[in-house]
């Protein structure tokens, strides 16, 4: 892939342990149209409310984003400290302060160390090099026991446009405070409305699918830069086949990110896709998804490795959806081990739990109401995220 | 304690497994008043829908309950299974089938072993002792680690009226499997109309202060019968100090019961009461302690001791309440953590954990906008609870 204009570098910073990349910077050679996605969460980290602010005016040229500190519930002397690096930043890089957006993940409520940042920057922006992303993706990482990066390119009118995506999660069991951060540089040319529309719809079949409604961090962010290098016909309404073209290649994209994150699930031993159909509503559809892909009982079970259908059942029972019980079908990878509400028995419960051991696992629930399908993507709840969640910060 | 016309017994009937007390049997002498409530899961298991169906006529004289099987998800096999357990004992206590309540508690999907009940019957019913209540909160536990039973007695003008309380409960942490029952017996002498308001009152400020909204098993019921015979002055709105009394010891009952439930949680390790105040409104406060107590992030930095104030937050911003953030403050049993949103700091952090070490612990978070106050009881989220919830059919 041959990315234009795109560099990114990381250091070692010492922002909360030493030793280990926990400074990034992605830098455009020139200011690129760029959009975001934030959390919904009332409790937003301080470079969240900066960067939301600055993303008004639809372009940056920088992003910076530490791990070891979420600098969330600081107060003024958050926003300060985060005002502070992004200045640094900035004069380090010759630009402007409000073309720079910040991130963060780590901790809560620990104040920022903009010591480290300020004696980082000038090694971090020297450093910066078309190659530096994988480094990058390291930087971020906090639970996450891999880094995370998609490569993609497409044609658009003759002319080739890049993507390169980088994301953290450290786990979709409890997505609301595993902080998700993902970024995403194109080449491409394009205006903001079509990037932030690509981004939005993008988000929503493929974030949105592994996490919940109102279940966000303090620090939850998308973030896609668009620098036009990449001299492509513009890409807007007049050209819908290189509208739908884009739309497509950057889901794909955020896809793969977003299914990295489930598939490093804190203590994940498994991914788990809950697909419903027949369903009479697409939210009908989604809502039974998300109760069953969230219950902490069906989680369990898969962990044990246990065909506990009634556990499905009971969960679809509280998702609010209007339903008949003795009309649902359920199979677990392709086994149908519910028809029509009942156990169909036989060896039905012995293959399902042979299924159970693979390490991805397809839950199928079906219902006859009518045409409206989802799937949300989670993993099993093993004794590990427990370790991994009671430990966090020793 | 001297409960008139009440008397119990209980057998290792062999429903799912041998050699333990799995089948209980709860007798008034006379007809008793019983008022019930029931789980709002959509999925409800067959005795659920037998018992509000014959509730309807306010009226019952035996309450059968087993466990080892749910006897949900089973169809119209399932309910004629329920049924017949009922006839059973109906037939050997010589009263109407309909005055029998019936109630179930374990897995999910499979058969009820009716054989076993028809076999056991004429013991159980045999064996009918004021004293052996004990012996059916034992055969009603699942995952329970010990049998929780409570008496209480009042005076109403002259006379000693008791309470008797039984309940299984197995776990709080994801409340909506763990199925909850619970048994309240009384000689009171009180109409339907206060005995159902009664118990609908003292439901809410009990079990649902340890349940969410919506987050209920196939089986959970609560039930309580008063059966007149202590000959009280009759108990309604013409006596509202026989009421108040009345209905301060049935909420005390239900309270003692709902919070042994928390305490002997799948795993629980701590005890925690997330207690909100100065919310706007009453709802509001509801909701943060509810969001926060069901965090599982909030839940296994408890387990392992981490004074990490920051979920706690994180959790507060995504309960749909609106409020300042920078204007909250928490304590942890006692330990003043955070201060208008941030960090007390100094030897505050240290104070908090070591309070932390307690098996009691209580979260207090208090806002400035209003006078609505609740609580929210809880458990940890432990490392046993999930080994407890992978192995729970093997």
């Amino acid at each position: 892939m041959k990315m234009r204009g795109f560099s990114a570098s990381a250091t070692a910073a010492g922002v909360r342990k030493k030793d280990r990349l926990d400074l990034g910077l992605i830098y455009s050679d020139v200011p690129a149209v760029t959009a975001g996605v934030f959390t919904t969460n009332l409790v937003k980290a301080a470079p969240l409310i900066i960067d939301m602010e600055r993303l008004k005016q639809g372009v940056s040229q920088a992003i910076l984003v530490n791990s070891g500190c979420a600098n969330a519930c600081g107060g003024q002397a958050g926003r300060k400290a985060a005002l502070k690096t992004g200045a640094l930043a900035a004069k380090a890089l010759k630009i402007p302060e409000n073309l720079v957006q910040l991130a963060s993940t780590g901790v809560i409520g620990e104040p920022l160390n903009v010591a480290a940042f300020e004696k980082a920057m000038p090694e971090l922006v020297a450093s910066l090099s078309p190659d530096g992303f994988a480094a990058v993706a390291q930087a971020m990482m906090t639970t996450d026991t891999r880094p995370k990066m998609v490569e993609r390119s497409i044609d658009v009118g003759g002319a080739t446009v890049n993507f390169l995506g980088l994301a953290k999660g450290s786990g979709m069991i409890m997505p609301n405070m595993a902080t998700m951060l993902a970024f995403v540089v194109t080449d491409a040319r394009i205006g903001f409305p079509e990037l932030h529309r690509a981004l939005t719809a993008g988000v929503s079949h493929t974030f949105n699918r592994i996490t919940v409604d109102g279940d966000s961090s303090t620090n939850d962010m998308v973030l896609v830069m668009a620098n036009g290098l990449a001299k492509n016909p513009w890409i807007d309404d007049q050209t819908p086949n290189h509208l739908a073209a884009f739309e497509a290649a950057l889901t794909a994209v955020l896809r793969d990110l977003a299914l990295m994150i489930v598939a490093d699930g804190e203590g994940a031993s498994k991914f788990i896709t809950i697909r419903v159909s027949g369903a009479k509503e697409a939210d009908d559809a989604h809502r039974i998804a998300r109760t069953v892909a969230n219950s902490n009982l069906v989680k369990t079970a898969f962990f044990g490795e246990d065909a506990n259908w009634g556990r499905i059942l009971a969960a679809m029972g509280r998702s609010g959806v209007r339903f008949d019980p003795e009309q649902v079908d359920s199979a677990f990878n392709g086994v149908t081990l519910v028809k029509n509400g009942l156990a169909v028995g036989g060896d039905a419960e012995k293959s399902a739990s042979q299924a159970l051991r693979e390490k991805e696992i397809t839950v199928d629930i079906t219902l006859p109401d009518g045409k409206a399908n989802d799937e949300v993507y989670t993993c099993d709840l093993s004794i590990d995220y427990v370790k991994i969640n009671a430990d966090y910060r020793s």
